[in-house]
Formats: structure tokens, C-alpha cells, sequence
């Protein structure tokens, strides 16, 4: 495992490629000679390592250990030394600055200061400096000051004790072998690293579907094992939360019901609580997945949602915990017959009318769109839909829906999508990822959270590309309101040095592999055209008669979801003016959503001015054809990136344009035998 | 697992009820009084003890040993005792007497005499003679002389070392479990009882599909576990088969190659034929499926089958085994793009030009139908294609492609028409029966084989009526000419007595029941609409983009796939004429095969007068409505049969109701949104 494979991938960002351009580098030196860390703590430990070696290794030299009036660099939290200033510090530009913000200071041939109101600031600092040597960027000035817009910035793991990973496709757990904890925590501190370099501060280790041997972590045989890996992370300022089963009085406790308004369920729960943080003292809470596809939940005692996450709420409050209750939450055994249940409307019928029952320490989790990350679909109407209740907006890291990290498939575009929806909630600019962070609605609590595509192969995601993912959701965590381009091109020179041929190709790449990996999958909104089970591949009719509330409609005439209030199932109602009225009407919805929201015939003419049937045949020729050019360029690069990561990724193109291709002939051909109309331009079509 | 409800099932057609009419009864004590049975071994004394059981069961007592002079039976080889007469003894009707057959005689008021060559037909003559009683037969005269058809009469386990079984419906294995051989033979040797009734007198004991753990069976630490279960068959005449990896040599060898033509691999065989032979000197010989489904074989060494079997045959043929080598060959990798290759025609194309060159001791084992045990299919050309080679012809007992023991299809008139299916391979009246046995071509080895449908489940079967599929399996494999409403008649009464509603009832279920099913699932001969991997349950398109070469074209036009010389893959040619000139024409085959043949518009009418849409339409609807009143005939039965029996069937007809609804909503939605054509009758289609 230590072979230049291993290490190259595995590094991902954190690599620190020497700085080549000497008269930079000796700029860097010059201001990096030495350093004073005022403090000890395991916190402040790590950022003293990290800037330690991630300078020597960029410059050949760590900086020297000084005293704080002499080092070059001086970091730690306000008041912590006379030069790094007291707390009420704040940046050139104004910005508040939380609790886990930080400033990056430093006048003309003056010290560098990096300065936070805690450790965990401390530590963003740390790796915000190294990055802008990671960049090439100038230090000679110096006055950065940065907090980060969500409170709360969380990765999902869906990993089961058994070592597998419910949507894994990079191996399996690092946590989890054989029904127990992993004896080496090594691989676990490293992640830790990424998480904390991107400035990622909560994680949930164990997978929302929680199995009889996970619900066992929250007993004491467990704890302690839960305690190391706590350890380990909080060390890079991140808290550990863990999924429960909601029915774990039952199962754990031995009790006769896991009714939220039964008081002996109340006082199981709080007892728990308690157990936990005496091994856990900073523990996160609880993620809750309930009455949601089989899973147990208060429905069972006819209580609602608000009732169920309040009581555990409850039991963490005097803790400092939270509870993560997400709203995924629809018939799944819906009949394929019945057109008036409608999944899209799920969520909200289900969660609105509990608008401000939550405790404030319940976090709603809600995914991006109203189905379960698709390539394509309209944001959903919850997010800005509940004004009295925290939010988080859940995306998904791992490419479950969107090619498997075999398929490259840049998310962020996508993400950023989200996030800049407006929800038009408190009018116009009322965004997404402000209705998220809370501070659409001055809610205390919010963010992002996201389900995790990292695994125990060496190189982390599986594609090596697919590490952009982690590192842009971390990077749109903090600042939602960063570019998919910026990020991209950074992650790219963090992670393969600064050729400038490489971030031209790779940034492309990346750049538009969302829109081709939608161009040969999912026509225009509609979805679900994937093999059941494992969601892999083509099967245009894999959900059509299926009991998921996944269904697409297509007969010889047309297709698609009519979700309109005037002839559908009213979905649309749950969007704020305007938004309702532009999806409601057929000619102002935009095409890429055209058929989750309207059923119309293959002729229909799109505002692009083509016909569905056309843009169907259209899209996927096109797409298989930029799935090969993928591969094209990615060949122009041997040699300018590393040998491994050049196979690992080569091997995953070569299969995508031959996957791409299958898309392609069997979506085309479905529609072709379905419409009888022949391709305008005569390609073959099967 | 000894109580009432295990007894009832597991004793299946044994379970010898008490004779009930008291002047029967008499004459029966009468004439079984006293027996003889000179002679001893394990087979006689499965006999005897059959006999003395079975008596005492029907009549209250056993017969009293007596000597042969005076008893009133007296049951042997031939020659053996005076009164059983010499060998030369053949049946009233001149009926050939081979190594298996067996005469029952009496005159009147003489002795019950029941004879054969050997101590096995000495056993059936047995079971053959306490039938009589089960059936309330006079037998105050008998003159019966019966002698198989098929030499070899065999039953295939798809058995793995895990303890589970490869498309099994009704528990998990009876010979394995977690990786080894069960301790306890009992139940074993129940089985070998059931397979001993019916006269059936070969056994595979594992899968087809030889994994890493099942190659080891023919390794010396596993051998005395065979040898054990051997002896457990031996007993009721059974010899014991097994199925082998084509790898072994490598896998288990250490040799550097399989090849079939390498010395060192053909004495690797006949050194482990001796070994197995010490072990087990009545080994049956090897079932083989190589270069199919990603199983080795002799492909990989550019060798064809004869080759890879002879090889074999000749490692057994010292010791007396045979090869039975599968004829189950096919492109499982093919495209569905591509129209020119046609699964159907594998077997014939890989074998046929091989006809004449194994060896004696092979048997080529040919399914009945060219692709895979569909529920309707033409008969495999290769069944009287093959002149020079011993045959065998595989059925299914196993309900893979019918419903999985949940939904009732008894299947013996679908063997029935594969048997009496006129090959004219030596012009008219050349059955396919025939042609298995070896009676078409003077072949000496012939016969049935067919994939069990049994495990550990209490009833064997898991479906209770899916019982007599493993009996008439085995009432064909003795006697093809047997019809298929006089086994559904004598399996009920043997299994639940002689109440005539319960015969009239259960029959009319057990005979309609293939029709019902076929008529709400696959239209006319197209096959594989179902979900793939498990095959259960209805996926129009499920198998229409895999790589299986299982297709059924459906577009907005019409459905089929074009199998004639005259513009499609030629398949129609591998049959003999006229059978041939029938399918090729469009007019002149049959409705039920039509799809398989033929691709038509949904327009095309019928020989039935119907057009295809509406014949899809009506049989699906009509399909339903027979799935839900076998329920209702069944519930009509309460009291008459045993209640768990009748429980357990009635929680399987209230699915299969269910489940038809589901099969014909989705296909006839499926063809309604293709075609666009309503339903003549204006019923609800979705």
C-alpha cells in the first residue's frame, strides 16, 4: 500500500508539489522562516503539523520555532498573544466573523498573522495559508478574513459494520470490518485531514439505515470504540454524530414501544444521551432516518415527525446535541396504477404543516430535489418552503444516480444549481443556500450536509476525478457562493501542481461532464431510466412499473409527469410565485424540466426550437460522442499527471464511452419503437 | 418439525392412508397375509420394509413372514425361489423385461407374485404393487409386466456447498450446509424412498454450476461424505452422480492447463476416476456444463465438445460411469443491437456437426427447448437432430420460469407435449420421446433428466401441489406414454386419499394450471418478459437490452422475432420436414409459437380468428380471472384436505390472484402504450 500509486492518490489535495518557480519559492521562505503557535492543544497540535509539513514539503524547509516576537508567523486564537490582536478583530470587508472564522493578515515585510476565535479557526487558517502557496498566489500582503456561511457542514457515511457501503463505490468502510470498528485508526486521522482542510466539521460515521449491529453503537460495549474514532476527528475539529434506529428502545432497550410521547421511551433516550457523552463529550447527535423506506419511525404510534425528533432533541439538549431528522419520507409502496400520488409532493405534505413545531435543536435534512438525486431535477420546494424551522439542504457526494464514480460526473455545477435557486420565499434573491444556512430566516442552525463518496481504495473515491467532488462540496459548504469554475481549476492545482495544459483539459472536463453525463442519461427532467436496485446503467423502463413512485409514463404519443395544479398532481403549488407559475405553464418551464412537470407529445417543440423526440435523439448522440472525447483528452495528458492516477482514470473513460454508447442505443431505440419517428438526420438508430 | 403439519407434507404420495371401504380392505388383508422374501440386501430389505410399512398403514397390519411355499406374497429376483419363476419370464403383453422391470402376477386365489432381474425391480415392483392399493385397484388378478422406457431416469440438484440451491423455491439444500455435508442422512434417505417410487434411479447431488468449494467433492478429504450419501441412494437404487468443474485439473490438479487432448489432463481424470470408484463403486459418472455462462470447458483450448467429453468418458468408461454433458451452449455475451445471431439456434450449431463422434458412454443432455425452460417453447431441434449420439432430454421440475412453487403450473402437460412431439427424424411418429430414450436410433444409453424442485422445507416442495411435479417427472421418466390427467389423478389420490371432489377439484386445478399461467404471462411463445437475475415476476422489456440473446423486438408496429429462412436467422431450418415448412410459414404455425417464430404486426390475426393485440388483451385479462378462481376452488376444499396443507396452498393462491393482476396490468399497459390499440372490450387498461 506505501508504492507511488497509493501515495499519489491518496494524498489528494494535500499533496504540496514543491513551489518550481524559485523567485516565488524564496518569497515564501522569506516570509515563512519561522513560526510561533502560542497554546497547546490537540487542535492546535495539528495545525502546527500541518503547516509544518506541508511548508517543508512545498519549500524544502520547515519554518524555524520562534518566539512570537520574532517568528514570521504567528498563529493562534485572539488574545492568545499580544500580535494576534484581540477578538473583536474583524476583516477589511466587514465580515462576521463565527466561531469558526479566521483572519490571514500580514502588512509589508510585517509578520503574517493567522488568528481565530478558536482552535478549530486556528486550524482553517492554517490550511487557507498553505493554500495559497498551493496556488502560487503572492503573500507579500495579506488580509483575508473569512467565516464560513453555514453553521453547520457535515458528511454523511452510509457504512454498515459489515465493512460495506450502502452506495459505496470506492471500496469499503473505513470505519467498519467484519461486524467491528477498524483496529488502526491511521486511515481515519488522514481523513480527517481532508475533512478539516476543506473546512468540514461534523461527521456521521454510520450509514441512515441503521441494521441491528449498528444500532448497537449507542450501547456501552460500543462506546468506547466510538469515543477513539471521536478522538481522532476532533482532533481536526470535527464532530461525530452517529445514525440511530428509531426503534432502539425496542430492539436495545428492551422496552415494549419506541412511542416518542411514552415517557419511559423519553427517559431511555436521555439516559443514552448522557451514556454517550461521558465517552463522547463533544458529540454531535443523532442522525435520523425514519418512517422512510421500511425504517421504523413515530408514524408506528401515530405521532408525527415534529413529535419524534423533538423527544430525542430533548434528550440531547442539555448536551449540546442536535438532532438531524432528514424528511425523505414518501409511500414506497406506492401502486404503479395510481397517477394521483405523486412522490415529488412528498416532503413538503408530509413536513410543512409542521412548520415551527421543531425544538431548535432539530435540523431538518432535506435533499436537493424533491425525488432522490437524479441527474436532473428541480430543487426542492421545502428548501425556502419552511420559514420557522433550521434546515439543512442534504447533497450527495457518492455518484449513486450519476455514473458511479466510473462515469465522471463534476457535481458541483449541479450543486451550485441548488444553491443559487431562488426560492423567491421572502421574494426575489431568496436563496436556496441561504434558506439552508438559516439566514433567510435568522434560524441559529443550518447547513450542508452530504453523503460521503470516499471508500478504502487507495485512492479514496475510486475515479480519481471524483476527489473534485469531495473537495467542492466541502469548499460550496463553507462558501456557497464560490464558483464551480474556481473550484475546480484550485482543486485541480492542489492536486496535479500548476501545469497549465492540465488545468485547461482537466478543468474542462470537469467542467462540462455533468451536462454530458445528462445528455445520453435522463432526457429533460425525467429520470429514473436506470437498472433497479443497483441504479446502474440504462432501463428506460427499470421504474416504470415499480412501487418507488418513479414513473416517466411514456406511451407511442408522449411522456412524461403531468405535476401541474391544473390538470396534475399540483405539485407546483408547493413552489412561491413566480416559480409555481413558470413550471405550471408549458411554455415558460424550462426545457431541462420540461417533463418532470408537464406530459407532452414527442412533437412537442421545446424552446430550443427542437421537438422531444428530436432533443432525445439529438442529446445522446451528442453525448456518446463527447463521452469518447473525454477519453480523447484525457490521453492528451500522459505524462503531465501521474502514471497511476493517468491509468486508474484511463480505465474509467474507456469504459464511459462504451457505457455512453449503450445509453445512447438503448434510450434512442426505446424511444424510436415507441414513436415510430425516425431521427431527422438518419443515424442509426436500433 | 414432527408434528401433524410436517408429517402431512413430507410424506408426500407414501403417506399410505388407511384403506377405508371395509369389504376392500378384507379382500386386501386376504391376499397380503403372509409374505416371503427370499434373498438379503440393502435393496430387498427397502423392499420388505416398504412392503411391511406400507401394508400395515393401508390395512392395519403388516404382512406375517412365512415361508415361500405357504405365503400369499412372495417378492424376489427371479430364480430365486421356486415360485418367482426363471428369468426368461416375460409380461403377458410381451412387454421387453430390461434390468429395471419387474412383473406382478396372480392368479386367482393364488399368491401375489412380484419378480424381476433385479433386487432394484424388485423395489419398484414393490412400490408398484402397494399403488395398486393406494389406487383402490382390484387385485384379486393381476398380470402386470412394466419395464422403463429410459435407461437412465435422473434427477439433477443445482445444490451448492452453502446450503443453497441455484433456482430452488422450497428451502435450502438437504445434502449441504455451510460448506459441508448435512451430519444427519435421514432426510436423505426419505428422498431416496420418493425417488425409488416413481422408479426414478439416477442422482446429481450438486449444482451445474461447479464453485470453488463444490470442485472438491471428487477430493479425497470429501469423498468418504459421497460415499456415505451413495450408500444412502443405493440402498433404494439409486446411483449417485456428480457434477465437475472442467477446471478441476487446475484448480484442484495444480496442473498448468485443462486441456483436453494434454496426456497429463486425461490421467489426472482417470487417476481421480479410480479414487472415486473406491469410494463409490456404483458411481453414476459426471454431469458437465462446460463453455456455458462463464463456466471453462474445452473452448478454452480450441478444442470442441467431443472432444472435452470423450476425455472424460474415457476416465470413467473402465469403471462403467457415463458423461452427461449439456447442451446448453450459447453466446451469453451477444448484443441485442445485433439481429443476426439467434440463441435459439446455439446448441443445434454447436453440437449437431459433432453427431457420431463421442463415445458410448456420453449422453449429450438437451433441454427441451432451444432457449431456457420458458413456459412455452418449441422443442429443441437437436432431439432427433442428433442420430449418432445418446441423448437425454433436461426438463425443469424446478418452477424458475413458472412461478417459483408461489403460483400453481403443474407442468407435466408441457413435458407431455415435448415428448410426444413428432421430430421426424425417421418420418412421421419419430417423438422426441424417442429420441431420449434411444429407442429412435438404437442407442443404448437414453433418457429424461431434470432439475429438482425440492429443499428442506417441511412439504419438500414448498408449494404443496408442486408436489406432483415431482412425481410425474418421474412417472415419464419410466413411461413417456403415460398421460398427463391419469398422474394428476393417482398423484391426488396417493397424496390425499380417495375423496372425488378433492380428485375432480385438485385435477381440473393441476390440469388447467399451465394454461392459466402461460395465458396472463408470456403472449404467444415470446418468453423472458420477466425481471431479470430471479426471473419472478413481469419486465416487458426485462430482458430485451441484456446480453443474453433473449429478445422480443416489440415496437409500435409489432412484436417477434423473425426465426425463418426466408428473412430471418434460419432457425426453422434445424427442424426435420415437414415440421420445418410449418414453423417457416406464417400461415401454418402454430398460434401458441407464433412470436417465436414470427414477428407480426399487433394487426395480424390469429388462426384463432384474433388479432395478436386483442389475443394479448383478452388471455391476460381472461389469465387473472383464472389465477383468482383457482383460489376459489381451492377454498372450496377446506375440510376435504389436510388444514396445513390446505394453508399453506391457500397463502400461495391468494398471491398468485394478487400477482396475475400485476402480470396482466403491466403487459397489457406495456402493449396499449406501444401499439395505441384499445381493447376491443373497453376494459381497464392503464
Amino acid at each position: 500500500m506505501q508504492d507511488l500509486t497509493y501515495e499519489e492518490g491518496y494524498a489528494c489535495w494535500l499533496r504540496y508539489h514543491a513551489v518550481e518557480d524559485e523567485p516565488l519559492r524564496q518569497s515564501y521562505l522569506r516570509a515563512c522562516a519561522s513560526i510561533a503557535m502560542p497554546g497547546a492543544s490537540t487542535v492546535l497540535d495539528a495545525a502546527r503539523r500541518e503547516l509544518s509539513d506541508g511548508l517543508r514539503a512545498m519549500l524544502g524547509t520547515a519554518p524555524a520555532p520562534a518566539s512570537a516576537e520574532d517568528a514570521s508567523i504567528v498563529a493562534g486564537v485572539f488574545g492568545s498573544d499580544p500580535r494576534l490582536g484581540a477578538k473583536s478583530l474583524t476583516g477589511a470587508e466587514g465580515v462576521r466573523l463565527d466561531e469558526d472564522g479566521f483572519v490571514i493578515r500580514r502588512s509589508i515585510d510585517g509578520p503574517i498573522v493567522l488568528a481565530a476565535n478558536t482552535e478549530r479557526g486556528v486550524l482553517y487558517a492554517a490550511f487557507r495559508f498553505l493554500k495559497l502557496l498551493q496556488t502560487g498566489a503572492s503573500i507579500e500582503r495579506l488580509d483575508v478574513t473569512d467565516s464560513p456561511a453555514n453553521r453547520l457542514r457535515m458528511i454523511n457515511h452510509w457504512d454498515n459494520m459489515d465493512g460495506s457501503i450502502e452506495r459505496g463505490y470506492a471500496g469499503r468502510s473505513i470505519f467498519f470490518r467484519d461486524g467491528r470498528f477498524v483496529e488502526h485508526l491511521s486511515r481515519i486521522r488522514d481523513y480527517a485531514r481532508l475533512l478539516a482542510s476543506v473546512g468540514l466539521n461534523a461527521v456521521s460515521i454510520n450509514n441512515v439505515n441503521v441494521h441491528a449491529a449498528e444500532t448497537r453503537l449507542i450501547a456501552e460495549d460500543l462506546l468506547p470504540d466510538v469515543a477513539r474514532v471521536a478522538d481522532v476527528f476532533r482532533a481536526y475539529g470535527v464532530r461525530l454524530f452517529l445514525s440511530v434506529n428509531y426503534a432502539a428502545p425496542i430492539e436495545l432497550g428492551g422496552l415494549a414501544t419506541a412511542d416518542p410521547l411514552d415517557p419511559e421511551v423519553a427517559e431511555w433516550w436521555a439516559e443514552r444521551a448522557e451514556t454517550i457523552y461521558r465517552y463522547v463529550p463533544d458529540f454531535g447527535g443523532f442522525v435520523v432516518k425514519a418512517d422512510s423506506e421500511f425504517r421504523p419511525g413515530p408514524f408506528t404510534y401515530g405521532r408525527n415527525h415534529a413529535d419524534g425528533a423533538n423527544m430525542l432533541a430533548d434528550a440531547l439538549a442539555p448536551h449540546g446535541g442536535i438532532v438531524v431528522w432528514r424528511c425523505f419520507v414518501y409511500n414506497c409502496l406506492q401502486d404503479w396504477r395510481d397517477r394521483k400520488t405523486d412522490r415529488a409532493r412528498a416532503a413538503y405534505d408530509h413536513f410543512k404543516p409542521l412548520d415551527g413545531r421543531f425544538r431548535d435543536n432539530v435540523a431538518l435534512q432535506i435533499k436537493n430535489g424533491p425525488m432522490d438525486f437524479q441527474v436532473r431535477e428541480p430543487v426542492s420546494p421545502l428548501l425556502g418552503g419552511m420559514t420557522n424551522t433550521n434546515q439543512l439542504m442534504e447533497l450527495q457526494i457518492t455518484q449513486e444516480y450519476t455514473g458511479q464514480q466510473r462515469h465522471l460526473c463534476y457535481l458541483v455545477p449541479q450543486w451550485k444549481e441548488a444553491l443559487d435557486f431562488d426560492t423567491y420565499a421572502r421574494g426575489e434573491g431568496s436563496l436556496a443556500s441561504e434558506a439552508a444556512s438559516g439566514a433567510l430566516f435568522d434560524r441559529l442552525i443550518g447547513g450542508l450536509a452530504a453523503v460521503s463518496n470516499i471508500g478504502d481504495d487507495p485512492n479514496w473515491t475510486g475515479h480519481p476525478l471524483a476527489q473534485a467532488n469531495f473537495y467542492g462540496f466541502g469548499r460550496l459548504a463553507w462558501d456557497p457562493r464560490a464558483a464551480a469554475d474556481d473550484i475546480a481549476r484550485e482543486w485541480i492545482r492542489m492536486t496535479f501542481g500548476g501545469d497549465p495544459q492540465v488545468i485547461r483539459v482537466v478543468s474542462d472536463m470537469l467542467l462540462q461532464s455533468w451536462d454530458i453525463y445528462e445528455s445520453y442519461t435522463a432526457p429533460l427532467g425525467v429520470g429514473w431510466m436506470v437498472n433497479p436496485n443497483h441504479h446502474y446503467g440504462p432501463n428506460v423502463d427499470g421504474y416504470e412499473y415499480a412501487k418507488w413512485g418513479t414513473y416517466h409514463f411514456a406511451d407511442r404519443q408522449g411522456i412524461g409527469v403531468d405535476r401541474t395544479v391544473a390538470s396534475g398532481t399540483g405539485y407546483t403549488s408547493q413552489y412561491h410565485s413566480p416559480r409555481s407559475d413558470r413550471y405550471e405553464s408549458l411554455s415558460a418551464c424550462p426545457d431541462e424540466l420540461l417533463l418532470f412537470f408537464h406530459h407532452v407529445p414527442y412533437t412537442h417543440l421545446l424552446a430550443s426550437g427542437k421537438s422531444v423526440i428530436q432533443h432525445i435523439y439529438d442529446s445522446h448522440f451528442e453525448g456518446a460522442d463527447r463521452a469518447a472525447e473525454l477519453l480523447a483528452r484525457w490521453d492528451s495528458l500522459q505524462g503531465a499527471v501521474p502514471e497511476a492516477t493517468f491509468r486508474e482514470a484511463r480505465e474509467r473513460f474507456v469504459h464511459q464511452a462504451e457505457h455512453a454508447k449503450e445509453w445512447r442505443d438503448q434510450i434512442n431505440t426505446y424511444f424510436y419503437r415507441k414513436s415510430g419517428i425516425p431521427d431527422a438526420h438518419g443515424r442509426t438508430i436500433y
